[in-house]
Order: C-alpha cells, then sequence, then structure tokens
C-alpha cells in the first residue's frame, strides 16, 4: 500500500507499461469497475497497528500501518486470502529530524513523523473489488480530506500484483 | 523514553556527569526508591499508537510509540501531566532495508521494520514513582521477557528529565 505514494510520483514513467491496466479497471461495458476507496473509513485513527515503515527518497516518509479488526485478527492468524470487509490504513508523515532529540542525544540520529502528507487505505471487498484482486485502493492528502484525482490510483493496483503472494499486501505484521 | 535504548550504549560517558542521579533513585534510609517497571504491562500490543520514529547510529531502529487508553485520551487533549495509570510503549525493531520492497520500487529506498529489539515503558504513579517525577521506567529486550539490568535503567529518569516541559515525555502525538 505504501507502494501507492511512489506511483504518484512515478506515474508517467509506469503507466506506459501498464498494458494490462485497463482491462483491470473497466468492464466489458466500457463502464468502469469499482477499484477505489472514496471516503475515509470511520475511525480508522483507533485501529490497531501492524507495523512501520521508512521511505528514502521523494517519499522521504515515516508510515504507520493499521488495520480494522479483521485485518489484525488476520494477520495474527497467519490466514490468506484476508476476508471481505477487512481495511488496512497507511498514515504517512513526513520524516524530520528531531533538533529536540538530538541534543539529548548530543548526536543527529533522531527522525520522527512530522506533518501528516497522506493516508491511503485498501479495503477488501471480492465483489465490489473484483477486478482488482478483492481490494479498493484509496488516498487522501489530507488526514479527512477529499480522496486524489483517480488517475493518480490506477497504478495501485498493478504495483501490489508484485506481491500476489501475500493477497496484494506489502506490510508484514511486526510483533 | 526511546532515549533509554541510547542510555544503553553511551551510559559509561554518561554516568560519570550525572551526580544527582544518587538522591533521585535512594531515599534517606538508603533502601532504594522504585523507579523500575519489573513487570511487561498485560495487552500493550493492541493498544493504540502514538507516533512512530527512526534513530539512527548504533540503535539503527523503527519505533512505534503506544500508549494505553489514559494516554491517548490526555495526548488528544493536551493535558498535562499525564494521570496516574498513564502507560506508554516503545516498541523497537531493527530498521532494515526491504529488498522485497525495493525490487517493486525500482530502487533502494524502503526500510521496514525487522527483528524486535526491545520494548520500553513509561509507568505513571506520582505516589509510587515520586523520585522520578512520578514515571517508572522499563526496558525488555524481548517482547515478554524480563527485564534489563537496573543499572542500565538508571540514566533513565536524568535524561528524561530535559523534557520537563511536557511531563518528561518525548514523543508528541502524531495525528
Amino acid at each position: 500500500m505504501k507502494r501507492i505514494a511512489f506511483m504518484l510520483v512515478a506515474v508517467a514513467a509506469l503507466v506506459g507499461g501498464l498494458a494490462y491496466m485497463a482491462p483491470a479497471s473497466e468492464q466489458a461495458d466500457g463502464e468502469a469497475a469499482p477499484i477505489f476507496v472514496d471516503k475515509i473509513p470511520p475511525g480508522y485513527r483507533d485501529w490497531r497497528f501492524i507495523s512501520v515503515a521508512h521511505e528514502e527518497g521523494n517519499l522521504n516518509s515515516l508510515g504507520a500501518i493499521s488495520g480494522n479488526d479483521l485485518a489484525i485478527k488476520a494477520y495474527r492468524e497467519g490466514k490468506l486470502p484476508f476476508p471481505d470487509g477487512t481495511i488496512i490504513a497507511a498514515l504517512h508523515w513526513r520524516h524530520v529530524p528531531s533538533e529536540e532529540n538530538n541534543k539529548v542525544f548530543g548526536r543527529s540520529q533522531s527522525f520522527v513523523a512530522g506533518p501528516p502528507t497522506n493516508v491511503q487505505f485498501m479495503v477488501k471487498d471480492s465483489k465490489k473489488y473484483a477486478s482488482t484482486g478483492g481490494w479498493g485502493f484509496g488516498h487522501f492528502n489530507e488526514r479527512d480530506g477529499k480522496p486524489a484525482e483517480r488517475a493518480s490510483l490506477q497504478t495501485c493496483f498493478p504495483c501490489h500484483q508484485a506481491i500476489k503472494s501475500r493477497d496484494l499486501v506489502f506490510t508484514r505484521y511486526s510483533p
């Protein structure tokens, strides 16, 4: 899921190679199949965390990946695929040095979560999102804002296909 | 709290300068006042997260800082000092590159939580831990293991005093 933000950056480079994207996002009658999550799932900030992550480069982010009860249960039981109703969230913040902490450490080594950058969701609904492996994808630049432009989300599913062995979910559970 | 692990590394260098440590950890009769948390609080892996952190250098860690309900409530309401009963946890893992993710990205930029390294706690009890600002400190090298040697915890309180303005708690809440 945390791939999505990178995709936003690299979308131009990627789209050319993704010939299988169109069939995945269009039905036979030309109507776009739903693959997007348009609303932020309520209460997600109270969910338990699955793990944490750090992206360098353009993303320059620290992230917390959390999940609703169904997600946590599936992770802990090691059951795949994730059941319908599973929602996984990735909250990202700018990866910033903490001058406050470094002063106490006496050296520059401490990085903390700075301003929030985006929050992303994967929602499992094997019928609604049948065309994209059962997952809907969402990206929101504000914690309670509108979804990102749909064009920028077209790359989510093709990229997440790289991790078919774990039901399209990159993040592993951290004890 | 995440300072503690650094202290373990730098303890030799620090102890010399901490002349005020002895009065803080000893009572008039020579009995050590309790400043340590000897047991891992039950259920901490289910707590909501406060923020995330990354330490370079010897620590080389990714961390998730979480809190029990009292901690989360106090953070969200911006109330200081934290009430008795507050517990804050810092779970640390090795900061490791994700070859799996980097392969998908096409570049080396992705770091994830590797093997767990330690979990630390701050427990607020203004009477029990009166000699250390109302906080007890704990450090466990395993998720369900025994506490660290007490000597290595002697530096927790002196270091956390650097952040008196936030009731000795370094971590800020991330939305």
